[in-house]
């Protein structure tokens, strides 16, 4: 594919390795001859897990199967595969799961309820699991604390760079280490935004705990984004702790509200917002980064579906596309969320720009202002409802000849 | 602009006349100059009027005028103007309209409360109503029976073609006639489908009744198409009945559940269905005319939605624009929808096609059958839900890069 996205890194980031987590990658075949699209990561005996998960009604085999396993909460193994999402194949896509959890637990010598499985690509076509399950002991042999960059790259489908994320914090004093790699581009929306993202660390955290410090840092990252408001029937945050740093006298926390984890939780939020904007800065055909920021709903609630409502408004994005301040767009956009509104109290921002004032056009406000604030490859759209506390932000792209480009022939 | 929408008429239906209503238009240089923009329709003392309107939160200073008069539901004039939606405009926008109405009165000779008004066009721009009041008595002057299809000329924006449909009933023996002028084009999605939608009839209908059969007929139509899942700020559907045939014998009808309005009901909905389907065919960029009917779902408004999901993925409908058979993203589309719905009984069927059965596709389906019905310009969509007995359909249209290409410049 010719289009890379002109948010496509300079240069990738250089992730740390984390002890107790080693990664290996092939091409097997499952789509394309010689892309790389497999991979397998295995984690030490004790490694903890917790996940947020699609909430699609036609969700993928894979999905099923992950969610049978997360209360349980330890994981050895990962395999992910591209090319193929496992997503509308029945009793045969069930099948080649669970084909697929005995191969990798008998490799990695763990029960099958300590592998996790995620496939990306196209839906509705059968998984042959055969073409990789023989794969995995060769994998297993060459897998490396160093392979990760390679792991973000095997994910990837219509993605134009591969999205890599790490940050450090502090438990009690001792540093441990978050990385994230992630894998978006279309089929992006709330209800779990990326279609795949994988993050690992060395703490030392509990299941439950690992769980309740990571759904609400994913709702207001991956959840806030939006690409084109379809929603995967793929959609995998999972989150592996190591607890390899317990070695360095990291301790062993069993409840989130510990104070010791404030640090790792901010830490945490900041690699997954930095991978779902890299996912949004990726978005198929996108060419601008859009923060929406609502306030002044009647509700945290309200405030966010209005911002949805904008994110996903066609008009709204075709605008954005043109470098046209078409305010007019947000203001119909506004009014279709169908959350309480006051046409006569609406206020609009682009940038520092004022834009719209008690529902009509601010008097300081001139067209070539906003049309150059437009040009802008990152756009901040402020909206302020002027009916009550509620505020939201949602991060969005926008919509241009290049997505329909990729998406009218994405099969053929 | 060059692009013409590939289901534009050869022909355009000839309307037949209608005792009452009289016709003018002309050029007012509201937007753009020589191009005819504005609309004077004049009716015969005693015409009843219903209304559907937009249920948008900012809804435009022309539909707040019409709403606050539907209860009395008389109506002696209509003006219509495009180029400018008189749209979140605040006050100025509510002064233009009371002057437009209070000009249109003194022309007609007729109450205010008797001036119906509507505006389509670029949003959040002050609109000069001064350019055309001075041009009602002008226009009132030249008004003709016969002038319906530079009516529905007169209010196109990036329409590519006028839209108008034509129906006899019987009213207790008498012939009846209805007309219906429309035009659509961009911001066209449920809550009121069409921007602006005329139906003329000489029926004798009062206000009541009048208003009872065109809510449900709106539902069944205007309501059930969508082109980009947008809802304007101004969609307006008003239904005149002048009584011009009573004096041919037909009667005065007062109850909705009158018998002898079975024939004129079933019209209407065809004068309804047959605009609202020339409004999707004339979507923005639209190459595929697509017909979604969703059975088994778990209620009619249940079907809807999942109708309107699938109706409103752009993954499903770029895929319609590449002639792709993609059906994996109509699953993704029904999982998405967030109603009830079980994977593993879902069925497909593209035309008389069927592509899945029970969850997975059928043993039947092969892809060149698929990408063989997908060449055709009108296609039919079967989702079967499999949960219970809710059944819907929707229409709406393919998304091209001509959609891009008009939105993404509309205002330069």
């Amino acid at each position: 594919m010719a289009w890379v996205s002109p948010f496509a890194p300079k240069e990738l980031p250089r992730l740390p390795s984390i002890d107790g987590v080693r990664f290996a990658t092939c091409a097997a075949g499952i789509r394309y001859p010689g892309r790389t699209d497999l991979l397998l990561a295995l984690f030490d005996a004790g490694t903890t897990v917790a996940g947020v998960l699609t909430r699609s009604k036609t969700a993928s085999a894979p999905i099923e199967w992950c969610r049978a396993r997360l209360d349980h909460g330890m994981a050895r193994a990962l395999v992910v595969n591209s090319g193929n999402a496992n997503a509308f194949t029945g009793k045969r896509g069930r099948e080649a799961v669970k084909l697929t959890a005995e191969a990798a637990a008998q490799t990695a010598g763990c029960l099958e309820a300590d592998v996790y499985i995620a496939s990306t690509g196209v839906i509705g076509e059968p998984l042959d699991s055969g073409k990789f399950t023989g794969l995995l002991g060769d994998l297993a042999a060459k897998a490396s604390l160093d392979a990760i960059e390679q792991a973000a790259r095997a994910m990837m489908t219509t993605d134009t760079y591969p999205k890599l994320a790490t940050r450090e914090a502090k438990i009690a004093g001792t540093s441990v280490t978050i990385n994230g790699i992630a894998k978006g581009a279309g089929m992006i929306a709330p209800d779990m935004a990326t279609m795949l993202a994988f993050v690992f660390t060395d703490a030392a955290i509990e299941p439950r705990p690992l769980h309740e410090i990571l759904a609400p840092a994913a709702d207001e990252t991956f959840n806030a984004i939006t690409i084109d408001g379809d929603t995967s029937t793929s959609d995998t945050l999972l989150l592996f702790a190591t607890g390899a740093a317990a070695s360095r006298g990291a301790p062993r926390i069993g409840l989130s509200n510990d104070p010791r984890l404030n640090d790792f939780r901010a830490a945490l939020i900041e690699v997954l917002r930095d991978l779902a904007h890299q996912v949004v800065k990726d978005g198929e055909g996108a060419t601008k980064f859009v923060t929406i920021r609502v306030t002044g709903a009647e509700s945290p609630a309200a405030a966010r579906t209005i911002a949805r409502s904008i994110a996903n408004s066609p008009l709204v994005k075709t605008a954005l596309a043109g470098e046209d301040p078409n305010w007019g767009r947000i203001v119909m956009a506004v009014g279709k969320a169908g959350e309480k509104a006051d046409r006569d109290t609406l206020g609009i921002k682009f940038g520092d720009i004022q834009v719209a004032t008690n529902g009509e056009v601010d008097p300081s406000y001139r067209e070539e202002l906003g049309a150059a604030y437009m040009k802008h490859p990152e756009i901040e759209i402020a909206v302020d409802v002027g009916v009550g506390d509620g505020a939201s932000t949602v991060w969005t792209c926008d919509l241009t000849a290049q997505y329909i480009a990729i998406n009218a022939d994405y099969r053929s």
